[in-house]
C-alpha cells in the first residue's frame, strides 16, 4: 500500500487535525463527531447545512465547508457512513432556529444514519430536512444503494443550498432549492484504476492492464460494464451518451459542464476531457455557460473521471456564482 | 498506460484547449506558441509575468495565468523546455513598456530556452529580466539541472511578482521581490511511485512495492536516496530534516507551510502531512502563518508529495495574501 499514512486507523482523524491546523480563524473540529464546522455556525439567521458520508471524497465534504458552502460535515471512516450519533450530535451543535439542512448522497448505510439522525432531532425540538443527491446515472441500483447513487453532482446542490442559506431562505424554501438542483443534475464516472483503502491495505477490485471501468461508482462499485480502455473522444462519447439523454439536455440548453477527477488522474487529462466534452456538447446546441474542472468528489487515489451536467436557469446560475469561502482552495 | 489522451502528440495542445474553453472571458490561447495569456495583457501600466516549463507539472504554469498570477505561460511539450522561439514570441506578444519579467525554474533546457529568448527580445528593444527559481534542497547537480532544481516553492515566486506587478511596481523592484522570496524558500519532495508521459507510454523509473524516492526530481530524478516506505511520521521528519536546516528557519520564524500533491495522491493525505508538519514545526518554535495544501506543481501522475516552507516577512505576507484570479479554482 502506497500511501502516506500511519496508523490506518488514524487515517480521518489526522486528516481532519491537518484540515483544522489550516483554518484556524475559519472552522472548528470536535474529533469525537469527526466534526468540521464553521466557527461561526450556527447562526440564528441562517439555515444549517450539513453533509457526512465515508471519507475518501475529499474534498467532499470537510474541506467544503465554509461561507457560501456547508456549516459542518461529519464523515465516517473510509467509505463507511458516519454514525448515526455522529450526525445527531452533529445536528445539535448546529442547530438553528431557521433550521438544519441535511444533504445525503444516496447510499443506504447514509441514509439509514441520516433517517435516524433527523427522527431523534426532531424528538427533541429541533427543525430538520433531509434531501436526498442522486445524479449518477450509471446504474440503477447499486452494491450500497436502492436507486441511483450520488457522486460529484452533489457539488451543485451544496453551492446552490448555501448560497440561499447564506441570504436567509426558509428551510421550505432551501429544500426547494436543492431538489430543483439535484433534478436537473446528472452525471457518470469511468474508472482507470481501483483505489485501496487504507485499513484494507489491498485494492478493492482488479482491473486488467487495457481495462476500464465504465460507470464506475466512488466506491469501487460496478458500472455499466468492463471495457477495453479506448481514446479520450470515445470515451467522452460514452460519458456524454449516457447522461445527456438521460434528464434528456438538449439543443439550446445551457449548462454547467464538471469533469471531475477521482483522485488519482492529473488535472491535464481533466482539462484534456473537458476540451472534448465542451466541443461536443457545441455540435448538439447545448452551450457550457459554467465550467468546473479539477476534483470535487473523490474515490481515495482511484485514476478516472466523471462528468457531470447541471440544466442552468437564472436561478441556479446566481446562486452558483455567489460568493464562497472554503477550506479547499488554492490562495 | 492508463491515461485520458487521444494522439498522446497532441496531448498538450488538447489540454490547452480545455483550458481555454473553460476560460473564455479571462484566457486567450495562441496554439502556434502553446501560449495561454491574459485576454487584457500586456497592459501598459505593468510588467508582464512569464513563465514556461515542460508541461505535465499542471496547474503549473498554464493554470495560474490570472489576474496577480502570470500573464502568460507558454509550456513545452511533457517534461520538455519550451522550444526558444515560443519564449520569443510570446515576450514579443507580452511586451509591455514597464518590461517583461521572465521565471525560469532552474533546469539547464530552460534556461537555455529563456536566455536566448531574453537576448533576442532585446535585440528588438524589449525591456527584459529572467528570474531562476531554485528551491529544491534535494541535491545540488541533477539529471537536467547544473545547481539545485525548481519546484513547487516556485508558486510563492509567481504569487508575489504577480501580486507587485499587479500593483504597478517597476521591473526592478519585481525582480528584487522575486529574488527575495526564491532565496527564504526551500522544497524537498518524496515520490512514492513513478509517473508515465504519454509519448513514452512506459514509467519513467522503476520503484518496488515497498520502496519511495526520498528527494525526487518532478521529472522523476533521482533524490537524496531510495528508501523502504516509512510512516507519515517518519517522512514529515526526512522532508523537515532535509528543509529546516537549510536556509536555516529557526524558532520564532513566521512561516507558509505549503504540501504539494505531485499528482496522483490524493488531498486527504496531504492534509494528514500537513498537520504532522504543522505539529513538528510549532514543537520548534516555527509559526506556520500561511497554509497551501494541494497541487501546485506536479508530474502527471505520480503520487508523492512535496514539503515547502517560505520564510515570512510584512512585505511577502501582505503579497501573498493579494487577491488573484485564476484558471485553477474550485468555483
Amino acid at each position: 500500500m502506497k500511501k502516506f499514512v500511519n496508523d490506518p486507523k488514524q487515517f480521518v482523524p489526522e486528516m481532519l487535525t491537518g484540515i483544522a491546523l489550516a483554518n484556524p480563524d475559519t472552522l472548528k473540529y470536535e474529533p469525537k463527531y469527526n466534526l468540521i464546522m464553521r466557527a461561526d455556525a450556527p447562526r440564528a439567521d441562517k439555515v444549517s447545512i450539513v453533509q457526512g458520508s465515508g471519507s475518501g471524497h475529499e474534498p467532499a465534504h470537510v474541506m467544503v465547508v465554509g461561507k457560501g458552502m456547508l456549516d459542518g460535515a461529519c464523515p465516517g471512516d473510509v467509505f463507511a457512513a458516519p454514525p448515526m450519533d455522529y450526525v445527531y450530535e452533529t445536528v445539535k451543535l448546529l442547530r438553528s432556529d431557521k433550521g438544519v439542512l441535511l444533504l445525503v448522497n444516496n447510499y443506504t448505510g447514509d441514509r439509514m444514519a441520516f433517517d435516524m439522525a433527523k427522527e431523534m432531532s426532531e424528538a427533541e425540538g429541533i427543525k430538520v430536512a433531509t434531501l436526498f443527491i442522486n445524479d449518477d446515472v450509471a446504474v440503477q441500483d447499486s452494491t450500497y444503494t436502492v436507486g441511483r447513487r450520488g457522486v460529484a453532482g452533489n457539488f451543485f446542490v451544496m453551492k446552490c443550498v448555501g448560497a440561499a442559506a447564506e441570504e436567509g431562505a426558509e428551510l421550505d424554501e432551501v429544500v426547494r432549492i436543492g431538489e430543483k438542483v439535484n433534478s436537473v443534475t446528472r452525471s457518470m464516472g469511468i474508472a482507470l484504476t481501483a483505489c485501496t483503502p487504507p485499513a484494507k491495505g489491498s485494492p478493492l477490485f482488479e482491473l486488467g492492464e487495457d481495462e476500464m471501468e465504465v460507470g464506475v461508482g466512488i466506491h469501487g462499485e460496478p458500472g455499466r460494464r468492463r471495457a477495453t480502455l479506448v481514446t479520450a473522444d470515445e470515451i467522452v462519447d460514452e460519458l456524454l451518451g449516457a447522461v445527456v439523454p438521460d434528464l434528456p439536455y438538449a439543443s439550446g440548453d445551457r449548462v454547467a459542464l464538471m469533469i471531475n477527477g477521482l483522485g488519482g488522474t492529473p488535472i491535464s487529462e481533466l482539462y484534456l476531457l473537458f476540451g472534448i466534452a465542451h466541443r461536443k456538447l457545441a455540435d448538439q446546441g447545448i452551450t457550457v455557460a459554467r465550467s468546473y474542472v479539477g476534483e470535487y468528489c473523490t474515490s481515495l487515489e482511484m485514476a478516472g473521471a466523471s462528468l457531470t451536467l447541471v440544466k442552468l436557469d437564472d436561478e441556479i446560475e446566481r446562486l452558483l456564482e455567489a460568493p464562497a469561502e472554503i477550506a479547499y482552495r488554492v490562495f
